[in-house]
């Protein structure tokens, strides 16, 4: 079982992030993507489903031709956990 | 430039579909998609951006784990157009 991380921790590690925004109605993290095209996006999508596969921690997302939303949050946690964090991680590192 | 269909010619082509629903207010036809698990979601979607890249029309589309929800309209008609027919067709066909 995973823990929801704490205030105090959540606030620590969204400085460590690129662009990711907290909404606390929602408890998920969430960050917006452009591309050049529908391609390029898919690209990154696919990049980013290879990542949420291997870590077993998959997102809530939307494509709209170059344009990605990703949203990341923990059922089991009710919330916010260190399996989010270490995803958009991935996801930043993708983009590095 | 890409028309958008009269209601008569929407109901027509709805009828030729599989599950996709009309929504007035968007202008747009949406159809839920479950499978085993975010794989074989994953999978699908993969080929439904393959058929899409090759229609030159793309979806606005959504992802959670198993499910996958796809909505098409044509922004240039303001609304649903022969090419959304055809790419609700194409998809449609990658399941049958």
């Amino acid at each position: 079982m995973v823990e929801k991380l704490s205030d105090g921790q959540r606030e620590t590690a969204l400085r460590g992030l690129d662009g990711w925004v907290y909404d606390a109605t929602s408890g998920a993290i969430a960050r917006a993507f452009k591309f050049k095209d529908f391609s390029e996006a898919f690209a990154f999508m696919t990049r980013v489903a290879l990542a949420a596969e291997k870590a077993g921690h998959h997102p809530d997302w939307s494509n709209t031709y170059n344009s990605v939303t990703i949203s990341l949050s923990t059922h089991d946690a009710g919330g916010l956990s260190a399996r989010d964090i270490a995803l958009a991680q991935a996801i930043d590192k993708l983009l590095a």
